[in-house]
């Protein structure tokens, strides 16, 4: 509960009221003023989300922060086929000659993920069995599909069983898939080694070359990274190609690390990547979204551990503070970042992009769709509409997936409520 | 951007990394462990997401807190009429006798919310034209409507035009209901001078006896509060009375503050009421619920401002610090707290209470209806479905509002696309 903290902050407080409130003029501090202070007063007492609120938030609400945005989704078309067809992960958005190109995970089986049932050919989860496709589009609404980018390779590399959360780089006029590539069966919550490899191509159509060899391997024994390299995604920064990733170890438990994300860097696209020595780089999140922003790096994260839903910045890349606090932000996002391999120190930020939504709120054995979201992370753009924050979901939201209460937990909720409900004190 | 505090960090980090990763030894960094260290290690360099995990964060995933918790929601049972009916803003539970009461702004009116057109007989908004509601139930699921159990004032008394948003205390024996009371007009977005006021009786049935002056008063004019006390929400602690409110200047505009919340206290129900010195003691939030949690208080802070969704922690009431981010905390909750009122020092927290839902995801004029929530916040039980992170929401909160992109915002983004959106640096 940080008691030292609070104790500490309390303690400067009652200080400032004995200096400010009760001196020998008995003035009482005046009240807060309606207008904000733009620089943290010094002359009152404050309480301690108002320290906050210089200290950590800029003295800035949500509306005046570049780094904060709503988001709103939209329906895409050409991807209307599903029955045992998956399509999720989609990469960042690559424009190439006025073509939008994106790269995601396709599975199309005979039959839907079966867990710990699976067969050779019977998928374990949404992302089993999978290859990397690849779409286009002229407008970011209708997307052409263009079939298999990177098939999955023979038995005995890895990538064998699956392949899949691809993301895109371009270097130097060539093309980089990054991927997960897993050789054994993938059941839902196992932690199977899983490095990621890479395929390149001249031209964002293809024909693409997969390198059997992984260029990111887990990290050695009893290393937070031990068992995964999840969720590659590649932006050029300061010179070098930094690959952000999503680690694991084997070792499953609460008292081991669950989602936190780590950095390679490297000169070379197919390596060698050198791990951050400052890893874990972030100690929440999922299938994290990064993009140069200003001389820096932001980040959206996601869904999982203490910092979920939030806008992150970094100078360097590697060091990270929340910048904002947003709500329902694309899952697995991937962003049309133009400037995602310029390299220039002057990120601009993304206006939009795509993400998959697994419908029935669940998330390791169904079929998920691609979506398009709308956001205002961009200093080129003015949208009001996507600085508002006081988002109220509909019913739509709290009465489905995953808001309800199922039979099994109905029982414990009507056992708890017998046992700790009691008449409110002081009704006697 | 807080580029003074990064470079420090960064400062840091990179001194750590000249000490423990280029020493004469030339031995690199370890990898961070599988297994999380229970204190904040010393011998390695650590990123600032690692650094906040342990200053922060307490160096604990979420599921290892006792204040965090995903939230689940249930439709009720007798509050099935609609109809230009709204129900909203429920209060704490109470249990006397083995039955729960719960009381809520309920708006009765021939007609929807009519905005700016309203007029002595059509509501401007949702909440508006109300009276103070109450309802009973055996089990928390079906409620019977017991009617108005105080209704507005006559002309010229604060309350006239609509009473709202009220919340219970219970206090030697005795009950007392507060709430907004408007004597005017009160439109979506205005500012209309709104102090709180308050009803009292000896049993929770009633009958109530209006108090016709306010016992909470906006601030003077300049302060951050100088328009509206809204949202009472009393408990007791360390022998107070402790009301907290919702505050808002008359001014409007982004230099002003918009949502910031303050608290009062008292010894007795009646007043006088003081304003805290801190004040204001919360920077975000919207309808706040608070229960006494161990020493101190607990806050579920939601939907507005640099912290919204998150779950607070004070050990004195007025010195909050942010302890968990959440996702779909309740609208408006109502919690049945039974501790609410005993200020014994040692608040067990809470299990369920109830919310309300703006079904369109819209939020001034729409019918509201109440609905139940169901959540972990109690050292007394052990629910570990509660404990969970990773929420994905189904299609239907993605596609539906406020996540919808309408026609006027379509033809922005259009427009921008056009303006921003480049080929890919680098594709050339």
């Amino acid at each position: 509960m940080k008691m030292k903290t609070i104790t500490l902050k309390t303690l400067i407080c009652i200080l400032a009221l004995a200096l400010f409130g009760f001196t020998g003029k008995g003035a009482e501090p005046e009240s807060f003023p309606a207008k904000l202070p733009a620089t943290k007063p010094s002359d009152r007492p404050l309480s301690s989300a108002m320290q906050r609120f210089y200290d950590e938030w800029d003295g800035k609400e949500d509306y005046a922060k570049d780094l904060y945005t709503a988001f709103k989704y939209t329906r895409l078309k050409g991807f209307e086929e599903r029955d045992n067809f998956s399509r999720r992960d989609p990469s960042k958005i690559v424009r190439v000659k006025g073509v939008y190109h994106v790269w995601y995970t396709g599975r199309k089986t005979d039959s839907p993920p079966a867990g710990a049932n699976a067969t050779d050919t019977i998928p374990a989860t949404d992302w089993d069995l999978a290859d990397i496709w690849h779409a286009t589009s002229k407008d970011g609404y209708v997307w052409e599909e263009q079939g298999i980018a990177v098939k999955r390779p023979e038995s005995g590399v890895y990538g064998h069983r699956t392949i899949c959360t691809p993301d895109i780089l371009v270097w130097k006029g060539k093309y980089y898939l990054y991927f997960q590539a897993y050789k054994e069966f993938t059941h839902p919550w196992g932690q199977i080694y899983c490095p990621v490899s890479v395929a390149y191509a001249d031209s964002p159509n293809g024909p693409w070359t997969f390198v059997k060899e992984p260029v990111v391997r887990p990290g050695t024994s009893g290393a937070w990274d031990n068992a995964k390299i999840n969720d590659p995604y590649p932006i050029v920064f300061n010179g070098r190609i930094c690959l952000y990733y999503k680690g694991a170890p084997v070792e499953r438990g609460h008292e081991y690390i669950t989602r936190m994300q780590g950095l390679v860097t490297a000169t070379d696209p197919l390596g060698p990547f050198e791990k951050s020595s400052f890893n874990p780089i972030f100690n929440s999140g999922h299938e994290t979204a990064l993009f140069p922003f200003k001389a820096g790096v932001a980040a959206i994260v996601s869904l999982d551990g203490p910092e979920k839903n939030t806008i992150q910045w970094s100078p360097d890349g590697e060091n990270f503070e929340i910048v904002s606090h947003v709500m329902a932000p694309p899952i697995a996002p991937g962003a049309f970042v133009p400037d995602a391999f310029a390299g220039n120190g002057d990120g601009r930020g993304i206006t939009w992009g795509l993400c998959h939504i697994n419908p029935d709120g669940g998330g390791a054995t169904n079929e998920s769709i691609l979506a398009r979201f709308d956001c205002d992370l961009s200093l080129d753009v003015e949208r009001d509409e996507f600085k508002r924050s006081n988002l109220r979901f509909g019913d739509e939201t709290y009465f489905n997936n995953p808001f309800v209460v199922d039979e099994k937990l109905r029982r414990q909720i009507a056992a708890d409520q017998k046992k700790v409900d009691t008449d409110t004190i002081g009704t006697e």
